[in-house]
């Protein structure tokens, strides 16, 4: 049995929360958040404070808050000789200031209203030695499938890669989305082309599988496209066409 | 029953080929294609040439080729009294030099390999008069299910929309591919978080969808992620920021 306490209740505490409490062999002892209002709202039945100096012992402390106050959230748990962990993409290792410390990151964009299924989410986990690392991966596989040991300078590229795959990608289905209801046609029919894209990653390498006139270097058809762009899209087609262009020359 | 001759055999020709074989109402009388030896390494049993004074009679000529030479090989159709359509995203109605004339463009991005469920896919019809529309419709919907009136200047704007959402995307896994490989990190990773940003799209609008530092203004995270990018990385990383950025100001 492995027992934790979370720390912070935002999108990621919340889903590893339910989680968790579904899990065997987990128990979650505690739940911390700044403000107790949000954990009043909580119908589990669960030991909730809004006083660090409240927290109770557990074998794993989960950090679920925002990047910029996990180091200073840390200071306050030097006390404890757990394994003290949080689950940021982007927060090297170094900014807990615990003995035994480590990183769990369940790679995924959360959204509060909707339900996660944690055995489609991958773990990267990091820790500085392996009784802890194997705890994290007990407490990933308690309630997933995937896990990877991913070091904090990786876990940099990572996020970044993140951004580019999920944040700017939403932002090309958004413009999409102006340039069709601009002109009165319904964004649903671009629908099936966007599932298609992503499905192909799947067995293609996203290189192999590039169309499209950048990559035929179709200038005619390039023309065309930017006499019907505003300006921000008109720079946005320019220059990842002539990415995707010197990728293949 | 619909008869149709098949001008062209690309992928797009090649699928509708097959799907319109298995249709009940629908008799595939002849393809055409400039070269013999690829319509001869054909298994079906079908009326083959390469020579366009050989065409047969038909309701409907489909010309599926290459958007520079539809507009030439329609010239050569002027005495047809059928419906000539093409199935292009990008040619106008005009470029059909024919009394009778339509466009019959299934949006999707096809490859030769990946069998084609037309179920699935929108097709985008226009034509001159009501019949002729209606006899594409039922064209359509004897191999799919959805049909959308979509006219030569919007089908201009959904192209370039389709650049966007498809091409330019498949561009972004390639770098979020790229940035993995360089740093020995598994792209498959990621592939949960691009199958959910694709997938959010069903019940939410792109803009309502979007996460991320630039979403944020989260300033700190984008000068740590421009530095870990190359040149050509930095500049798209920049831009779609900006871009992110002007779309929640």
């Amino acid at each position: 049995m492995i027992s934790v306490v979370i720390i912070g209740y935002g999108n990621v505490a919340h889903h590893l929360t339910s989680a968790f409490l579904k899990a065997k062999n987990i128990v979650v002892k505690q739940v911390y958040n700044r403000s107790l209002n949000k954990l009043n709202n909580l119908k589990i039945k669960i030991l909730k404070t809004n006083k660090l100096s409240e927290l109770v012992d557990a074998d794993v402390y989960i950090i679920a808050i925002s990047d910029d106050v996990i180091s200073d959230i840390s200071t306050k748990l030097v006390a404890k000789k757990a394994l003290i962990v949080h689950t940021s993409g982007s927060v090297d290792i170094k900014s807990l200031h615990n003995k035994q410390r480590g990183v769990f990151y369940p790679l995924q964009s959360f959204s509060k209203e909707k339900e996660v299924d944690f055995n489609e989410i991958p773990f990267c986990l990091e820790a500085e030695n392996e009784n802890n690392y194997l705890l994290l991966q007990q407490l990933a596989t308690s309630i997933g499938k995937k896990t990877y040991r991913i070091n904090s300078e990786q876990r940099k590229y990572l996020h970044v890669a993140a951004v580019f795959v999920n944040n700017f990608t939403n932002h090309l289905y958004t413009i999409g989305n102006d340039i069709c209801s601009t002109n009165n046609i319904p964004f649903e029919i671009l629908h099936p082309l966007i599932k298609e894209t992503s499905a192909k990653i799947n067995y293609l390498l996203p290189k192999d599988a590039q169309t499209g006139p950048a990559k035929r270097s179709d200038q005619k058809t390039i023309e065309n496209h930017l006499q019907l762009l505003n300006k921000q899209q008109k720079e946005i087609y320019s220059l990842l066409t002539k990415s995707i262009k010197k990728t293949y020359e």
